[in-house]
């Protein structure tokens, strides 16, 4: 069944007469060809998502009404931010699309002293509007009830200056990798509670410099390998967010 | 440091005067335009890792010395091959590349009931040839000692065949995540040991039919969800892989 971000709250609709309009309308009508009675679920702000129905079809908007309410949440059970050195090509789409499934609540760009790209304030606001979409997209097909937001920085410092909000910040580094650090994303994930927030650091292709991972540490963010292997640095999130998700989702 | 599938067994060569032609020569003299004393890494059949230093450079060929040999091991600890259905566009391309780098020993793409592609024989034997290419360079950048063998069958009713030789086969079941089944992968990986064979199957887009489902598991396969979130088919990969290697390589 198709689900949609209403990116409004249940408070503000009358939930046995739902008006849907523009883009959702639009989507449901044309592209959807759904007809009354037909179902869809609906993402509200508050993280609720309901069951609800078709009642009548117009011109311009639909309306619609709440047949269940459904509790079972897909959420991770603590809020996780991804910082990513800008990388090339369209790769940050990639990780934005892919993270989304696997449960990320934010996704922050920042330019790192090896960054290529360079990006101007127009073009910078115009990939993160275009992220969003790719993100709420993948929120909806993955049956999540938040759709992550997506802030792209125009320069390191407002990073740094972020830092102090979480309570746990891991970095991924290609050199712990090598020398066999094995230990601290677990020891990360055993300390973990329920609702706090973690943030996970990852470089661009030419890596991290000492020099930021000096001022990510002076913040309290420890260094972390994610196995033995070298991952790229679009993959390098699938792994954290993948055993995140297991340590804490299946082993429980 | 660049590193490099030799494709050939250590028995076969002279280390302190390994002979480097074809493709290999190419890249390191005219891509990396390498000199005498430079060092590679060279990767031989029996996943033995050396650092070979560059001896003389002739117009066809070059040799080299081994000066050390590599013990550490970036290989799982276990036998993983990934059963995929052939999923559309070149995903399969994006699912090689990243899953070499998380760890895959075997990727074999079957044709399921609702795949779409159609390939022929020439067609499926090109895109073999170019996927294990696809294969070896992520095994190269990722630090490797080996390198995937990849296989693209004509029919399932070969894959069926194939599953007997596993000690755990487990399907990604997308149902099974709706379901809220959360425990077999983890009860799986608890029951793996050091040297055992594991098989994981994932659908195409359209998902793997109750019928074929019905086939793994007549065949000892067992379901199981990879969090609660519905993950595409070319993610689900990525989070079984990273699982595993959380588990076994990091949880130890």
């Amino acid at each position: 069944m198709q689900r949609y971000f209403m990116l409004k709250s249940i408070e503000e609709v009358d939930d046995q007469a739902i008006e849907v309009t523009g883009e959702i309308f639009h989507h449901m009508s044309r592209v959807m060809r759904m007809k009354p009675e037909e179902q869809a679920y609906l993402v509200f702000d508050e993280q609720l998502v309901v069951k609800a129905e078709i009642t009548e079809l117009f011109d311009n908007y639909l309306t619609m009404k709440v047949v269940e309410r459904i509790e079972k949440s897909t959420e991770l059970p603590v809020d996780v931010t991804l910082f990513c050195g800008f990388p090339k090509g369209d790769k940050l789409e990639l990780i934005t699309q892919k993270t989304t499934e696997l449960g990320a609540h934010h996704i922050v760009g920042f330019p790192s002293k090896t960054s290529i790209v360079k990006w101007n304030d127009k073009k910078r606001s115009q990939k993160q509007e275009r992220l969003e979409k790719i993100a709420r997209e993948a929120a909806e097909q993955s049956h999540r009830s938040v759709s992550p937001d997506v802030l792209l920085l125009a320069d390191i410092n407002e990073m740094y200056n972020m830092l102090a909000q979480y309570d746990h910040v891991l970095v991924a580094f290609e050199e712990a990798a090598k020398e066999g650090e094995h230990a601290q994303l677990v020891q990360t994930l055993n300390a973990i509670q329920p609702g706090e927030k973690i943030a996970f650091i990852f470089g661009p292709e030419g890596g991290i410099t000492p020099k930021e991972i000096e001022q990510f540490e002076t913040r309290g963010a420890k260094v972390c390998a994610l196995g033995p292997r070298i991952l790229r640095t679009e993959t390098a999130p699938f792994y954290a967010l993948s055993a995140l998700s297991y340590h804490l989702e299946l082993q429980g």
